[in-house]
């Protein structure tokens, strides 16, 4: 890793340096780290979208070679200086090395994965219908379609997953397969990991021939860069991976747009867990150990954390409660990402006593000199579920290691639970077989409000593949139609193109007869992979 | 057709009569119609939403056969009392009775386009990776996904197609294929003709044995009923085709809702027509008389109506302009949808003046009995590219038969008035082969500002297959992502759905490992029509 430097991305160049600086800070020791980072100034941001919208044109037609080599570049560019990578994401975020080595092989592989799709490149879902002179009463037009890139894509870095979710993650990997420049704002919690990803992928892009707009990272400690990019009339679409209001924030300015555009938000949710009294009998034990290590998983600071956990109220809840309130408190205190998550962290567990919460368990606490860093606690908290339906607060996610485990006493209370909580990411069900069954109409109601359902599983742990979907009804994230992890993410930076009567050499090769890419395409209403047939 | 009663359609029952009541009235007399309608209460919306509620589960999961068969049942509803309705549509409209029974043949071409769709059921998506109990550190899990309706959706009938884009239009169509119950606003202008079709959706679900709730009926004049639609917290989605103005206020409430829900509204465009040089040189004449037949169908009200012709101005021109002033001269005058639509027409034609483009050519106008209808001429316009750039109003829709030639002196004004416009359905470019290969920088930036793309020929004609895109960035429509018209269309009323570890037993038949339903599916990354292989 050649050293960093502190500056934004832009063309194959730096962006301009600026008087105010910040740095990121080491939150296992308070230590501000070299360099100094300039935010980018509105010229630079101006400079980028520019860049962006003229490579959109050129990397919007690149070869599906093309890309998935970039991609792949990019890959190859973060293994060979991975070692280097993870002790820089280890100082800002106070990550263990071991969680940030599997981050970043889970990073390679998503964009090896995007690699492979676009490569494919069937999932442009070409479509031809063709011509029939002889129709009456008018003749029928040859028509062809299939999905194009959007244009500029604004993607957010994400502070709990430096490099799985920011400058060369998930959304990047996406909107760069199907075909769209990115402008990425780098997280001011890890601007040093950012900068040395953001070289990989400037690098890989220039050595490929790609056009110098085709990426861009720019700094801010702020806002302001990011809101300038939202609503640049360049910018075509957003992705981000973060807290609910900043989510929204980015969703108002895009649809005060003139021209309004998608803002793919994941904002998170409590992804209960539903223990049904058979598996709570037949397992209790192994199910408080599962979710002790679910909910304490990287100091609990990931999206798909269950902050939720919903019982029967009884003795039998206790063979599940009290191990995991032993577990609970012997769990050693975790470095939390930054200031800003811990002080989130103390604030909504002074929502849940405020609001009535029952604290059972609490972890070590930080002690010696690791108070010098941010830490956190492992918490677990009960309540039962009038309560919770009095006080809906009580459902709000709690970001870091905590849960809530709510006691329901009838089936009605149930059901009012259910339908208090909002749009989730996940929904975990701990049941026997015959209990699934038993409940199939309420399963039907849960899985109106999340966008993966787990059977004896736990929700932490996101497959990427291409049947994940990590997405989820409103407020899980902001469109609830598409998923931020699995190749279909592919899909939702692009849009459909019609083609009507159009001579063969004006047709994108994806719409050729001779189908030179070797599609799976629709054609007149039947999937083939092969050409079509030479008319008469 | 049984007799028209002037009540909504709720349940498999009729809604309340109100002390307020609004008629249907014939454009081309000024009659008004019998019977009277009677706008539905708050107390209909409310019940018409929880029943539509209730319904989404049950309807959501029928069976592909359930919901193919609806949908053919509606059309052969359709069929088997198509004179009356053809009979009372031109009553209503004003439209021709051959334009109404094409139109009834296109609706039921629909219908059972989706019923197959539908039946076919491939369009979920379903996909599976399977689990590897060996992957080292963790086992790998199974998941599953696939498309699933979102509930209840809200379909606003269009004033211009009362059959196709209304009670059993396209938009209806989509959703109930998608499994999605629809509540249906009806069109003020033609309530009996809404009241007549939807009878026969009430019919042919109820002879189905599917939920009561699967199907309503609204009646409203005013803007009440709508909005308390899109604001209902039991509706998932909303579709539109109409003004820029009434889509906007419905994404705008849609909007601000505590659950934002999506808006797929279709609010047409000025569908450009470049006209290249060589094309003028060779066909002129054939030019001018396809425009002309093309902007004065149905009285020029498509939402794929050619407002704009794009020239270079000169001599060359004059071939064009001069048989098209002839053929609009000759037009006669037509009746309009409603007396809405000619006050809008009448005031679009008044900004064209004042913005200062030039009358060309105008066709008959009204005469005798016929000043009792609303009538409109056909008009021909013509403004200077550099009037247009400094005044953008001029590219703004009238709605009607109207269109207005822009003449441009330079590449630079050429690619100024294309930048000028914003998002469009549809961009027609008439060129020899060789121009187009020539033009192929400004081809692709005209391609970013639509959804459909013709060569040599005109926007009006819009097919119903598995290719169409009726779509385009915004305003054209809210969401440019995806299609109002093709079978695409059936995506958009579906969200994705994951499915980890769970049971066969408990999943949906089209991610169970015997593929039941003989489905497409991405099974470990490949597609594969058959079953999972059976575990040792």
């Amino acid at each position: 890793m050649s050293e960093l430097e502190g500056l934004s991305l832009i063309s194959f160049d730096r962006g301009a340096t600026s008087a105010r600086t910040f740095r990121g800070v080491n939150p296992a020791t308070g230590e501000a780290l070299e360099p100094p980072y300039h935010p980018a100034a509105p010229a630079d941001v101006e400079r980028a979208c520019r860049l962006a919208d003229e490579a959109s044109l050129s990397y919007g037609r690149s070869a599906p070679a093309a890309r998935a080599g970039l991609l792949r570049g990019i890959a190859e560019g973060l293994e060979g200086e991975g070692g280097a990578i993870v002790a820089r994401a280890q100082a800002e975020t106070g990550l263990p090395q071991a969680r940030l080595q599997s981050e970043l092989a889970r990073t390679c592989h998503q964009l090896r994965l995007f690699a492979g799709v676009a490569e494919d490149a069937s999932w442009v879902d070409a479509r031809i219908d063709s011509a029939d002179p002889e129709r009456k009463p008018l003749p029928r037009p040859d028509v062809r379609s299939m999905r194009v890139p959007l244009g500029p894509v604004a993607v957010f870095g994400a502070s709990n997953f430096p490099l799985a979710f920011s400058v060369a993650g998930g959304d990047a990997a996406s909107a760069l397969a199907a075909g769209n420049p990115i402008l990425v704002k780098a997280h001011a919690a890890h601007p040093g990991t950012s900068e040395a990803v953001g070289r990989i992928v400037q690098a890989a892009v220039r050595s490929r021939g790609l056009p110098e707009g085709t990426f861009a990272l720019l700094f801010d400690d702020g806002f302001g860069v990011g809101q300038e990019l939202v609503q640049h009339p360049l910018v075509r679409a957003v992705g981000f991976t973060g807290s609910r209001s900043g989510g929204l924030a980015l969703l108002r300015l895009a649809q005060a747009r003139t021209v309004p555009i998608p803002v793919y938000a994941e904002m998170g949710s409590v992804n209960p867990v539903w223990v049904l009294p058979g598996a709570l009998r037949e397992r209790a034990a192994a199910i408080a150990e599962g979710l002790h290590a679910s909910f304490t998983l990287g100091v609990g600071q990931f999206c798909t954390n269950p902050g939720v956990v919903i019982l029967e109220a009884g003795p039998a809840g206790e063979a599940l409660v009290q191990p995991l309130a032993e577990r609970t408190r012997a769990t050693a205190c975790g470095v939390l990402l930054n200031a800003g998550i811990h002080a989130g962290y103390d604030r909504g567990l002074e929502r849940l006593r405020r609001l009535g919460g029952r604290l059972l368990a609490q972890g070590a606490a930080p002690q010696g000199d690791r108070q010098q860093g941010v830490m956190g606690s492992a918490t677990l908290w009960q309540a039962e579920a009038a309560q919770v339906l009095a006080e809906p607060g009580l459902l709000d996610e709690v970001f870091g290691p905590s849960t809530l485990v709510v006691c329901y006493r009838s089936p009605e209370e149930l059901e009012g639970l259910w339908l208090a909580l909002p749009g989730q990411l996940t929904a975990s069900i701990h049941a026997l077989p015959e209990e699934l069954a038993a409940h199939a109409p309420l399963l039907e109601r849960i899985a109106r409000r999340a966008g993966r359902l787990l059977f004896n599983q736990f929700p932490t742990g996101v497959e990427v593949n291409h049947a994940m979907v990590h997405g989820g009804p409103f407020p899980a994230t902001s469109d609830g139609r598409s998923t931020s992890v699995g190749t279909r993410a592919i899909e939702r930076f692009s849009r459909l193109l019609a083609f009507q009567s159009f001579p063969q050499q004006a047709l994108p090769p994806e719409l050729q007869d001779a189908n030179p890419r070797g599609l799976w395409r629709l054609v007149d209403g039947a999937y083939t992979r092969g050409a079509l047939p030479v008319k008469p």
